[in-house]
């Protein structure tokens, strides 16, 4: 952080190690609505004075600064806190001085103590008592002028000592700081967005898909139909694949085979045709009416459509005629197709970044955004930004945040970790994460760890998901139910924003592609068909888990997670808490598919406010049962036959 | 660190997490002549595409960057090296563009093993090889143009394939990179002083004692008749409390005093009365050409005499009148002297750095460095910086150093490590630190694993003394010798730069102040006589470990240390090795002070590059003894009242 140039030498007061902050101020720290921002600095000066320091932050469309004063908590460092209370941008800074004042009031303590004369220091205090008075309000001039004739009259020495010991000056001293000669450090921005940003429940299908009959192509009013349903199973982002026009060129057929035959639909990713690009509808899925209609529809159940935004066309795709520079064309004279060597997309073929036109491409590409943001959609998922140039995203995020501070941007890049925190510092809201395969006990407390301790908390909302339409993991292979119960009770309770893809998951699909992690028959290359109708135990069950996020601020943050000692491997045992640290939710959650699972988990009775001798009740959210706990060891057991998990809410007995 | 602004979007490359850098870049990197520069950086872009980079680095003075490459080490990090060749301020920053010539040959392997057809991939080789073509030397263009023929003609397919996969086009893609699309990093300052920055044997004496027979004030003719001796000894500074004219106004007298008796010499560093200030001579001393002489006859023993700058007055220096407005004044009209309440320093009184003549003080200041250096002195220590404003340190000493980047500046600050580490930050060359205290073991590991392990050692260079006039630790206070040598070998070993209080040293001074660890009869206020012509084991040891210094380079770099295994506690042993890795000294130190310990040390064999089988010998270069050692573990026993070091040489048997 290179401090403000200072164009006064008199300030002595030096500010460093500000947090939170992000690559010393390259990159906005992250907050949501009604968060708070805990700021903290090493702030100093030369000799032994006092030195104070206030917290100065603003909304960006604010002129005037707020203050709080903040407060030394050890060595030289001082920490002040605000509170986020709308969407936008942010910036603090802190403001340090030698406070000569308060200085003289500490000294003059330990001047009596030393029995010194002192008749000078009263006249020093009277000095800035008559700097107080150039700036308090007109109706306490009396009180601080009464003040300097004491320290000023010789008669009245033993008195005006009294007064000057027993904080009369210190009072004016505290609320009008002589701070003139004051060091301003450089400015922290802050991002702060909407609270979905922080906590958000996912549900993904593919529209076309959502037919009741088996046979038909599904549809925006298929889809409209299955509202009340998410709804009642907590869903508040409804997440659709592209609905753009499939291109034909190259289409893929079923299981990814190289060539469609007549009538397959082809892959939703392989964006335009003919009939449009990224800002047209798919015909068979309805018009922009309809889709008007379900956004619509949605709004009143209270949940959001989130479109997918993936920057790649079919070969067919509008834009390849009407802008080929924006492409790589081929010695050949072909164009270049999506490739990883040996690996290739023959369906898609990558815009070309390194364009001399690319000052109009990075334009098209954010209208794109504009034209559904126009529609009412606020939130897009966006397909591998880790291979779209970091500079582009940085801009578009940046450029459509300054209108429009509700949008919402889930990074889809599975890549290395550096990657994927980079997206996020760039401006990406929340990110797919590694969950999906973090299994066991010791893996998921180090992502936890890794995610909710490091600095990285301050910049990247992971978004947990259990399967997405790319990854059926291996453990969910099996089709057992306490698997897919725990990996939802897990993704929904150890982070604030997941997902699932959902019929699929509803359903316990999991036939998958032999040796690996996709799914057979995938309804990325062919219409599915699945039985809406069917109430699972697991539905019951997300919904109970969805009503209990809502209804407890504790699930809502992810950050706020402490991990309890539980000696079995297989039992994994975390407290949540509210960020006033006044509710407590207990999860446990038996990670064996098969077996009954048994230990005792210890309880950190000081953080839940309870003593060795106080009973309290633990109420498992999941199904009711309350039991009496006592002191700090207590027992747990989990068949993952009957239910995997407790959810359990700390209460009086 | 904030990158520099990209005007070209076609940029697809980011570099961060750059390493060496200093809060974000906010202050220069420290080095030395003749070090090395190790530099990496994390340097990445979206997809999957090739990424290179290069370190550039140049002097302040040059206009031309010179350039390496870097070479990937993990994941994203790639890393690059430079030697500092000269003094002053350096700078590097970081390149890196997506290599599409390199992405092409990496494809073109993985493309070739699964079988493809690659005409249209020649021909696209061809493309890159004319762009060769634009830049490389006439002498190369016939090579390069034979290439393009020869990928351009389907004649001779197979011919081509293979001259493309054998690394024939590679190797003029790596001669000439195609990095048109280069981002590159912000600039890190580098700030080179002289080798004596890091490497310096201190020897501090009063030269008002060094007078040859007692009851005399020492002369500065004095000092130079000790200058053979010290030589001897391997001192290379010689460093001198203030030789001002000193302050009759409150003028202290023996053992602190609150007033001298008639005749009392005072204390140097209340400076200035009638005859001058810190611009002046205290006639006693010399005059300026004494000085003068003195300082000739140091240099052609290859001593560098060290002043202080200290910057405080008696109340007698003429400052005080000529500039009122640099001093505090009390409302009785009385100057302000130092004091901590209840604290005072009666004889001393500091500069008011928030006048508002700060401007005229700053250079009035700067110009008290400016004389001496005239003089020829480069090197100062300095009082107490951690009492005058930081932005004054960092201005002077940048302005100094523009003009004189051969002046070092050690700052005595026993103060807060945040302080003492902020001075280093700002400029300051070298400091005092706490291994005065430091005694166990432990504290020593650790106090060393923060020094050299740390990101300190990018800034701060200790410098260790076992004792100074104000500090007479407790542990010397018994007059052991063994503990005299321990400490003083400790100090020399563990760090490059180190000093010593001289004669009180050499003579095993140990009288304290009752309860306190300050000298009886400092000679901070008294002359004191000491015998100069007494030769003690002690001076001998302490030529013979500064001649190990100044023949070993492992002895010269404070940071190149291994703190070996050895099962006693008493027995503190570490390597040291010079940056070649090719010398190795294994120091060992019995903490004890009287009695005899013993334990087998742990050998690191990869490190010294021997195996379990092969004997070595260790020399001990203090008493010239050899032993064989074998294997990992060997015995080593010492023997307080003998010798209470090892400090072995590592060599063939």
């Amino acid at each position: 952080m290179k401090p403000t140039d200072q164009p006064n030498g008199r300030n002595r007061v030096v500010i460093d190690q500000i947090q939170p902050v992000i690559e010393g101020g390259r990159y906005p720290v992250r907050r949501t609505t009604g968060e708070w921002v805990e700021a903290s600095a090493d702030v100093f000066a030369d000799g032994h004075d006092v030195v104070q320091c206030r917290l100065l932050y603003r909304h960006h469309s604010e002129r005037r600064w707020h203050s709080v004063p903040m407060e030394p908590v050890y060595g030289h460092t001082f920490r002040g806190s605000f509170r986020i209370q709308r969407e936008g941008l942010w910036q603090f800074k802190i403001a340090g001085w030698v406070d000569h004042p308060l200085s003289w009031q500490h000294q003059l303590k330990r001047r009596h103590q030393a029995r010194e004369r002192l008749e000078s220091e009263l006249l020093m205090g009277a000095q800035f008592l008559r700097n107080v008075l150039t700036r308090c309000r007109a109706e306490e001039q009396e009180a601080v002028q009464q003040l300097v004739d004491l320290f000023t009259d010789s008669d009245r020495y033993e008195q005006a000592v009294q007064a000057a010991l027993n904080g009369a000056a210190q009072h004016w001293f505290l609320a009008y700081p002589a701070d003139e000669l004051c060091t301003e450090s450089a400015v922290v921005r802050i991002m702060a967005e909407r609270l979905r940003a922080r906590f958000s429940t996912w549900y993904e299908l593919f529209p076309r898909s959502a037919a009741s009959k088996p046979g038909h192509h599904g549809t925006f009013s298929d889809v409209q139909r299955l509202l009340p349903r998410l709804q009642e199973m907590g869903i508040d982002v409804l997440y659709l694949p592209p609905i753009h026009p499939i291109g034909l060129t190259n289409r893929k057929g079923k299981n990814n085979s190289l060539r469609a035959r007549k009538g397959e639909p082809g892959v939703p990713w392989a964006i335009g045709n003919k009939e449009g690009g990224h800002k047209a509808i798919h015909p068979q899925l309805g018009t922009l009416q309809d889709f008007r209609a379900l956004l619509k529809a949605a709004a009143e159940q209270g949940i959001e459509i989130a479109l997918d935004y993936a920057l790649q066309c079919s070969p067919d795709h509008p834009y390849v005629k009407q802008h080929p520079s924006w492409f790589r064309w081929r010695p050949d004279g072909s164009v270049q197709y999506a490739e990883n060597p040996p690996k290739k997309y023959q369906d898609v073929i990558p815009f070309n970044f390194e364009t001399e036109d690319w000052k109009n491409l990075w334009d098209e590409l954010k209208s794109i955004l504009e034209f559904w943001i126009q529609e009412g959609v606020k939130i897009f998922r966006v397909d591998n930004p880790h291979t779209k140039p970091m500079g582009f995203w940085e801009w578009v995020i940046a450029k459509i945040h300054e209108e429009h501070p509700e949008v919402i941007f889930l990074s889809e890049a599975f890549t290395a970790p550096k990657m994927m925190y980079h997206l996020a510092k760039i401006g990406f809201t929340q990110s797919y994460t590694y969950f999906t395969w973090r299994q066991t006990k010791a893996e998921l407390m180090d992502y936890m760890e890794e995610l909710t301790k490091s600095e990285v908390r301050e910049f990247f909302r992971p978004n947990f998901w259990p399967n997405t339409p790319d990854i059926l993991p291996f453990h969910l292979q099996s089709g057992t139910e306490s698997v897919f119960i725990t990996r939802l009770f897990l993704a929904a309770t150890l982070s604030a924003n997941y997902g699932f893809y959902g019929p699929v998951y509803e359903l316990m699909v999991h036939e998958a592609l032999p040796g690996r992690e996709e799914y057979l028959n995938s309804e990325k290359y062919e219409l599915r068909h699945w039985d809406w109708d069917r109430d699972t135990r697991l539905k019951m069950l997300i919904a109970i888990i969805n009503r209990a996020r809502r209804e407890h601020e504790a699930l809502q943050f992810t950050n706020n997670i402490e991990f309890l000692n539980i000696q079995n491997e297989h039992l994994l045992a975390y407290l949540k808490y509210d960020p006033a640290g006044s509710a407590h939710l207990l999860c446990v959650a038996n990670l064996h598919p098969d077996h009954t699972q048994s230990g005792f988990v210890q309880v950190p009775l000081e953080k839940i406010g309870r003593t060795e001798e106080q009973e309290f009740a633990v109420r498992d959210l999941l199904n009711d049962a309350r039991y009496i706990w006592k002191g700090r060891w207590n027992y747990v057991e989990l068949n993952p036959r009957i239910l995997p998990c407790h959810l359990f809410r700390i209460e009086d007995p």
